[in-house]
């Protein structure tokens, strides 16, 4: 099964595919989608179409993006949202099932502990996938969502027998 | 030129499209957009998809979207950004610009004072467009957003005389 893992923002985005069969975990891709200083509404729209792209050229079978349940304030708060809100736009229209995670449930998926540090989880996933090319840490963190997803995932599906 | 207005909402979204030819301003069509009371992920979708339906089927040359700036607290923030960011990505996704304005400046527009309450806008949507029927509240502010954008394009554009 491919799974599209992503970590939105609204200024850079981490994406993150990879391939699970069984317990075996390989890495395919990860890209960051920077969106720029333009207009904020033409920044949301580089998000959808540079999603759209990505998942053109890979064709995950299903996806998962991490849940936005903080915020600084509410300003950022409705940025961060407008973000998620467009990428989710960009899944749905290539007919995925996006499931939502929060980041306390990634970290417990990939270091074992929920409030683990940010570098930790770039570390694992070095670890885990050995990324051929070098991993910026919003992208470690879509294959990070990812991995959580395979984890929630029952083994008869992974395995192509749903 | 046609203008496609949208007033977002996570759970409902009021969306209209008026013609506009110099001062001459016609009702085209109005319409609610409800999500239902599914998944938020699933929400959103239906909040796209629905646009590109009436997109598709009206065809407008540019859009106009009621910017989210207040909102009660971070929770609600991040719901409606993310449903302003699907909204957004289904104009996108149609080529259409994007321009934004705030609730206070769609007020100034419509009815001549920034701080009206909600159902003078709509009363003055009702005395100037003569919608063939009845029209909530929600679809009735997207009007007036899209009325908003006609005030503030340039004569010669709206003439065609680009």
């Amino acid at each position: 099964m491919r799974i599209l893992g992503v970590d939105p923002g609204s200024q850079k985005t981490g994406v993150g595919i990879i391939d699970v069969q069984g317990n075996r975990i390989r890495h395919v891709h990860h890209a960051m989608i920077r969106t720029g200083k333009g207009e904020f509404d033409e920044r949301l729209h580089i998000l959808f179409s540079g999603l759209c792209t990505i998942i053109d050229q890979f064709n995950p079978e299903c996806a998962a993006i991490e849940d936005v349940f903080v915020s600084k304030n509410v300003s950022s708060a409705l940025k961060l949202g407008q973000a998620r809100g467009a990428l989710v736009a960009a899944c749905g229209h290539y007919g995925l099932r996006v499931t939502p995670y929060s980041p306390t449930k990634v970290k417990q998926a990939v270091v074992g502990f929920g409030r683990a540090e940010k570098d930790q989880v770039g570390h694992m996933i070095r670890m885990l996938l050995h990324p051929p090319e070098p991993c910026p840490e919003d992208a470690a963190d879509a294959l990070a969502v990812a991995i959580c997803h395979a984890h929630h995932t029952p083994m008869q599906k992974l395995a192509g027998k749903q």
